[in-house]
């Protein structure tokens, strides 16, 4: 899978460089292309954003760096063109795994009051938010979705570790304990130490729905 | 406000260097504190992880580092002492209100399956979920997290942009335009450079009611 990622931040995309996914970037299981906007800026200034027409707070980012950026890395578009934004599709499990079947991705990040909206008009495929809230640049959410859907490549994970996590049978997980045994003053539930697979699936899956049902009703009325 | 974040991989927080966060910390409006929990092991091979009890794939975060970190760095629990993780309190604008309030506020990052349940039940207030997806670690959502809290820290910015913005008023944010007046063949809405401000205002509302009812009618039902 290849993404590219459209930035006013290059700089900002270091965490995609550490643990799983950089190890998975390593070994080209997953090609990471990050795009500095500013290098396809015709201003002599480099500028890349100026105040919203009708007045307001904040910098609007400009149309066209981001049009030149776009047709530079995708010319045919054969990428699925994403921009993160509070505006757009929630992003959750079942979105992951619709992306984790592109092959190519393309992820704009807005920044300050975000990108002109004939960006999104003439260059966008969808817009997508990863959760209720503002940041300030779409630059972590893009991280958050590259994460999520770099789980899913062949080979960048555990399988089993994908049919057991939470969302992906419409529950959330199970606790976990390791070493040592007792900790604290608490001890391991009983069960995990008893090597009776079949109770401490039981007990798991006991566990699964009571989180759910206390944590996120809202979860358990979708089935 | 202060912010300590505990994780296994401090090397991800690059990004709360740059843009309007790292501002922030520069001019001491924020403090930012990444730990490396595993400078508290206490184990002679620097070990954090170990496999779960009653099997299963992947590692689970040792409960000593992680009590041991979170005890250095707030031994008397003046903080909020938040555990990043998909099992949480869904995270949004009314959470980040809330959080904003703190003075003091702890950051667990989970890695692989996770930390030992008796850390969160020892330490832990609350248990946050930025999302039903599934990450390989909670450094994104703890950087999501920082940065939607700290907008709202005094003199981050611009006091009428967190006023306009989506999620502030239960719509979404009405399309931004900057120049040019035409690009690529399409021109700015008339309305924006009419000079009409109580038109202009009008616009907006009017476009942020439908792109709300479009985009995300279920938070026009919430109301």
């Amino acid at each position: 899978m290849k993404i590219d990622i459209l930035t006013l931040f290059p700089e900002m995309f270091a965490p995609l460089k550490t643990s799983i996914i950089g190890r998975a970037v390593e070994s080209r299981k997953l090609e990471i292309n990050v795009v500095d906007i500013r290098d396809y800026t015709l201003d002599k200034h480099r500028k890349c954003d100026d105040t919203p027409f009708g007045g307001g707070a904040g910098m609007v980012m400009m149309p066209q760096p981001i049009a030149s950026a776009i047709e530079a890395v995708d010319p045919e578009h054969n990428a699925k063109r994403i921009y993160l934004s509070p505006k757009g599709r929630v992003f959750n499990q079942k979105v992951v795994l619709e992306y984790s079947k592109c092959e190519h991705i393309l992820l704009l990040c807005g920044h300050y009051e975000g990108v002109d909206q004939r960006v999104i008009d003439l260059f966008i495929d969808e817009e997508l938010s990863i959760g209720d809230f503002v940041l300030t640049g779409g630059e972590i959410p893009a991280m958050a979705v590259v994460d999520a859907v770099a789980r899913y490549v062949d080979g960048v994970i555990n399988q089993e570790s994908l049919a057991q996590e939470s969302f992906s049978n419409g529950t959330l997980e199970y606790p976990h304990y390791t070493r040592p045994q007792e900790f604290m003053g608490l001890k391991v539930p009983e069960v995990l130490t008893s090597g009776n697979h079949a109770k401490i699936d039981e007990w798991r899956e006991k566990m699964s729905r009571e989180i759910t049902l206390k944590n996120r009703p809202d979860l358990v009325e979708k089935e």
